[in-house]
């Protein structure tokens, strides 16, 4: 299994990228990376660790888009770019996935643009994988797009039940919908609407869910329009780290009266929910929807990060998961419970 | 001054809300409680507690508004409810304020109905207190109103303004837009709208803030349309609890190598976080936009939250924070800059 990785992507790239590269192959069986982005700097990166008899190539991309490019600009006067050429790269068959922690925005642009949607689909979206009390559960749209319509909606259903099955290995996942009351009826429009075409369809739905409610871990996929998706996302970050931030203050004040076994106590358990509640442990997330696979990753991507996101694409790739939504789709399964919702 | 309590509002009521009334009038000077609801009920808890010279009386009211009544419903068939009889208290001026812990849908609903909204005021809006690293800020809408439009947004950033002037005692609060990117043009729709309007007005506007940085500080006042601000508060809450109890349960595991030294610090940073971050500090949320004041309180409100939100009544009655923002809406300010900004 070949990989396209965009070694440019991220704040640490490509010390981060080049690194998670590394420790992907080394842990996962028949693989091979392609960096690809500024050769001399990739080289440098490599030069520095012992890769001599590694299956990693380098593919040289003359620029890089910056976080703050927009994605028509990026498509207009970036052709050259680690995230065009990766992407290039799986158009061509010459890798099976791309992974990228650059500007989302630009890789989410460039997919659609040069690798299409798969059939039936309206809109891709970002399925990011978050920790629950029990479990994990999947979070889609995080903030591919805005506006969504009903029928979206219903179609990221699909596509994170499709998705959640395989990565959990739950033969039938629960999928809720995220709205601000449990009853059928309450809701915005679009969730309402939302709500009606889930309902009449074939997806194992437990209806509304609650924002308070997405980490008991009730529902294995949560579906929502990706603004609200992304606010959500990013609410949960900001609180979580201010949490930590409030906690160590609490307990850098009390520690000069605590003893030793305390203070270290107490750093033991924030390593472990760190590493509970730490992205970089479930490191990339699919664009849903896109005819070949494309994992973004956070851009804040430490080598481990990369790692498993790299091993996120594996799977993706390996178990097929795009010719399982395809077929959905193929089917015409979803349009034809459309209508028939609809209808009613 | 006068508060209009809903005894019957709440999980714990009326125990919590006899309770905190009490203990607002040993707290604030020159306040009495009126106790609304069933008046055997409340007449028993009285009993439990001394409070024969306390400035409290009981209005019976024969019907309760339970969670899942609709606010049609309760409009149509409870007219003789806790809700609705402590609003018509205030609506004859026989009391300054009013506040419920019960249904806030219903009590939203009843207080547009008998009391109205302000003159110029389109849509009212539920302002919530959430602490940030630096202090607290105010979160509207948090959940009165679903699908708003950018004119709703807008006001939402006056009232918001002029009520956190009040409650942080900041001259100029900084006042940030919920959106998923900081940059101007990004958000949704109704965002992108929102921000021209905002920009374009006299409020003291900081652009764009993401989810993950509304606990920093950095901005004052969080506006946000209510399905969005509701989905961003539940989160919050159900993160925080799944953090404590992923963090209890580091500890527990940990607790039987651990000296009691350590637990004891432990426990001591937890119950400061918890005073930081619990909602029963802050007590109330006003819904600003209506004619007088009525403040909703959390479901799960103890004694302490009744307690503190008859202190936000109190508050908001004797700083006419009411009079300010009519005033702001009265002398058609919002309306002229409405019309510059869409000329623009």
């Amino acid at each position: 299994m070949k990989i396209a990785l965009d070694a440019m992507g991220g704040d640490f790239a490509p010390a981060s990228t080049v690194e998670g590269a590394i420790g992907a192959i080394n842990e996962y069986q028949d693989l091979s990376v392609i960096l690809v982005g500024d050769e001399t700097k990739i080289k440098k990166e490599l030069d520095e660790r012992d890769c001599s008899n590694l299956p990693v190539s380098i593919r040289h991309a003359s620029q890089t888009v910056e976080m703050d490019d927009s994605p028509l600009s990026a498509l207009r006067h970036k052709k050259d770019s680690s995230i065009r050429i990766a992407i290039d790269i799986v158009k061509s068959n010459d890798a099976d996935a791309m992974v990228s922690a650059g500007n989302s925005g630009v890789v989410m642009a460039t997919a659609l643009y040069v690798l299409g949607k798969l059939p039936g689909v309206e809109r891709p979206a970002i399925a990011t994988v978050m920790p629950s009390l029990k479990d994990h559960f999947v979070l889609l749209d995080a903030g591919a797009n805005v506006d969504c319509k009903p029928l979206h909606l219903y179609q990221f259903a699909i596509m994170g039940e499709a998705y959640a099955s395989f990565i959990f290995e739950n033969d039938n996942p629960r999928v809720g919908l995220l709205s601000i009351g449990e009853e059928d009826a309450k809701g915005n429009e679009l969730t309402k609407e939302s709500f009606k075409l889930i309902k009449n369809s074939s997806v194992n739905f437990i209806g509304n869910i609650e924002g308070q409610d997405i980490f008991s871990g009730e529902a294995d996929v949560v579906v929502c329009d990706g603004f609200v998706g992304n606010i959500a996302l990013k609410v949960s970050e900001g609180l979580a780290e201010t949490i930590a931030v409030m906690l160590k203050r609490e307990i850098m004040e009390k520690a000069a009266s605590a003893g030793k076994e305390g203070a270290l106590l107490i750093k033991e358990a924030f390593a472990n929910l760190k590493k509970r509640t730490d992205y970089s442990e479930y490191g990339g997330a699919p664009l849903l929807g896109i005819s070949k696979p494309c994992i973004i990753s956070h851009g804040r991507s430490t080598a481990k990060a990369i790692k498993n996101a790299i091993k996120v694409a594996g799977v993706f790739h390996k178990k097929r998961i795009l010719d399982v939504i395809s077929k959905e789709f193929n089917e015409g399964l979803s349009r034809r419970e459309i209508i028939v919702a609809s209808e009613k």
